[in-house]
């Protein structure tokens, strides 16, 4: 484990040299201020306050924290127009529940967060309002030596390829590992704790309810809640989905059974040629379907969730029509992908409606398709009693039902359905080897084929 | 239902004529006990003997009475001497529980069966012992009106193709028709009643029990349960299948609704030329496999069970290796066929092998296939959280399925796999069409193909 700390702590050179970037960016923001005549003042968040930040990682979060009494148009006009003041050309404004500036300083990647300075947790008026409260929190009681088993939880979360919030990933965020070291007291007792963890499991710090039913009811289907210990109405776990804390509790039993490094450094995924793509694709003996159109113009956060939203609708539909999803996924670079494995991209033409059950009367179902031209045999009773017609189906081609699906664009998400409304194409089977000219393309697809937890690669 | 009854009645020179045989027949068999010095007795019993008849059947049943006290061996030397001596060169020995002698004799077919003359039913020995009380129980209640309302209900039965308790049919017997004429008095009064069965509904003409409760207990499974009022351990729905119960309960339901001749004389099922069978199973888009052997040399009542549990066994097998089974069926004639309607008769070759829930131990589950040849992708965590590896289906193709299951003869009933261990062929798709030379099979499959209730013809 001392190995391990020792690569991913940052040396005292890194820290100091991020305390100088950060102080700076504090002096300047507090001079934007002045200058601008703007009641407000700077504050470092995040983990670059709290000593918690891995030697490869290069954020400050610098958060502009305004008067309570100002509006919100008010604070979003005064926050911005410091956070324009202090990046300069540099800066660049994005858009989360409120507007921020990013911007690329002294090789680190700032932001800087216009938000409510508010005296009282509960009486926060947006989530990022919270922040300056998780940092008086942690830092009160982060050691020196918790911080290293941060360090080491955020390195393991990164190695199982779930650590960040962020939407695309729907892991763990760095304050909820530091809540969770907090918690158990080091990393090696919440590998043993998360071991016996199943979907549902209640952690709440400051024990703010009295047992875990509330919670749990509150949180219902989150399958991670920590209580954050200054909001109880907030489930710090809430972006975790089933997949990342199912991933995390398996890497957790397995570490648990046989440490190794290989849990924190996995070997980097295989990147497969053309050929051998091509080659798995034809073993696998499936149809896979790659729908391909131009990304929409906003921020992952916004855009996976809606790729994920349209990859679910497409799936449903495929499913409902009677064709099987082997798996399926999604991916956005220069192009936006939703890739569907499909059994069988045909099925027969037959189908079987089944009628209802003996004590209800039949009288419009056989109504319905006795005279149906769609009908190919039936009313007969099955063996197991049950009337059944066999039909024709409506649709027997995975790539029509497809089509018709793409076409209902209010099913898809917002954004990812008017960028397929602007067009789209459909590549089947082989063709798909033709989109891998594509790096980022061929990267993803090679996952897809082989993958892997990592730890096991 | 005057005109239907005056199709189905035979006419009193019909009778009389029916009457005469019978008659000569009794006289025969008592001449033969006499003659070969046997103390035995010939009776009349089932329909020909309590004028339920149809004017198209043409059955004599003709039991030989011997005394109780003989041993089995000796009832069945005794009976079957006198019986060969009833029938002379014209006489074929057949076996059901008991040998029994059938012959064709002035235009009747005619059965002559050697049973104990018990005076308790209670006591009986075997199955047939029981006929002679049937005999007497349905002859003392049966009025002439009666008779007539047990006419329509045996046509209506036969009409919507369940009359019969033979196996191949699974049906209503003859007798069980006259006990439901007798229980609800007439054959509209059952119709009304029968409408609203559900599976396990129990008729006790006697109360013989105190509730449903007890009979239900014993008989259960079997979905239409009617005391015998000569022996309660028995239920003398015993041979009806669920295909055949539910086909009788619609046919009740649809005729309580809007009768019509058409459920007493349905149409008769088209038979299809081989073009139109193509055409057919090409529309349908599925894949026929016929396994078709010589079928042993057993009664129709040995045979279809047996063909039936191959059918099953073959249509487990092929569903557990992944294949859907559509629908499927038998038949024997002069060769024996089992018919199964696939939707692909080709799988992809990756399948999914999922894990054990999150809280169970994964060890084993990973040890198995990590390193596994047959490994496509794995582990790695759906979106549902469970444990995934992706393998190589063990067989991707139906037809070797179906050759490895007929391989096991076992599991496929005593004669028929003693039959298909002496040889079988598969014929597959549009090869099936060879078979419809034989015009038996070209009945099968055309009716097969286009299967219906009779009354919707």
């Amino acid at each position: 484990m001392k190995l391990i700390l020792k690569q991913v702590k940052p040396t005292p050179a890194d820290r100091e040299r991020l305390k100088r970037v950060a102080t700076e960016l504090i002096e300047r923001t507090d001079a934007a201020c002045s200058k601008l005549g703007i009641e407000a003042k700077a504050m470092l968040v995040g983990s670059a306050a709290r000593n918690t930040w891995l030697r490869t990682e290069r954020d400050i979060d610098i958060f502009i924290l305004l008067p309570e009494g100002l509006s919100r148009e008010e604070l979003e006009r005064q926050g911005l127009a410091v956070a324009r003041e202090v990046a300069g050309k540099r800066g660049k404004e994005s858009f989360a529940e409120h507007p921020y500036v990013t911007m690329r300083f002294k090789d680190f990647d700032v932001d800087l967060v216009p938000c409510y300075n508010i005296a009282k947790p509960s009486e926060i008026r947006s989530a990022v309002d919270r922040s300056p409260h998780h940092q008086r929190y942690v830092k009160k009681r982060l050691t020196s030596r918790l911080e290293d088993e941060v360090l080491l939880l955020k390195q393991f979360m990164s190695g199982a390829e779930v650590y960040g919030a962020e939407l695309r990933v729907q892991g763990f965020s760095g304050y909820l590992c530091e809540l969770l070291v907090l918690h158990y007291g080091s990393f090696r007792k919440l590998v043993e704790a998360a071991s016996q963890w199943s979907p549902g499991v209640v952690i709440d710090p400051e024990r703010s309810y009295a047992d875990e039913a509330e919670p749990r009811a509150i949180f219902e289907g989150q399958p991670l809640i920590v209580i954050d210990p200054v909001d109880a109405s907030r489930n710090v776990g809430a972006a975790v989905s089933m997949q990342s804390f199912a991933t995390f509790v398996r890497a957790c039993q397995n570490f648990a059974q046989e440490p190794g490094k290989r849990f924190f450094f996995p070997r980097p995924g295989r990147r497969l040629s053309t050929k051998e793509i091509q080659a798995m694709l034809e073993r696998r003996g499936t149809t896979l379907f790659c729908v391909t159109f131009s990304p929409p113009d906003v921020v992952p956060d916004v855009l996976y969730p809606q790729l994920r939203k349209a990859e679910q609708a497409l799936t449903t539909r495929l499913t409902r029509a009677g064709f099987e999803v082997v798996r399926s996924d999604v991916r956005s670079n220069s192009q936006a992908l939703i890739l569907l494995e499909l059994a069988a991209a045909e099925l027969p033409r037959v189908r079987t409606r089944v009628g209802p059950p003996i004590s209800i009367e039949v009288g419009d179902f056989i109504k319905t398709h006795l005279k149906s031209r769609r009908k190919f045999a039936g009313p007969f009773v099955d063996t197991t009693g049950r009337l059944v017609f066999e039909i024709e189906r409506e649709q027997a081609r995975a790539r029509k039902v497809l089509e018709q699906a793409l076409g209902e664009r209010t099913t898809l998400g917002k954004h990812v359905g008017e960028a397929i409304g602007r067009g789209y194409q459909i590549y089947k089977g082989e063709n798909i080897v033709k989109l891998c000219k594509d790096e980022k393309v061929r990267e993803f697809i090679s996952e897809y084929l082989t993958r892997c937890l990592p730890w096991y690669r």
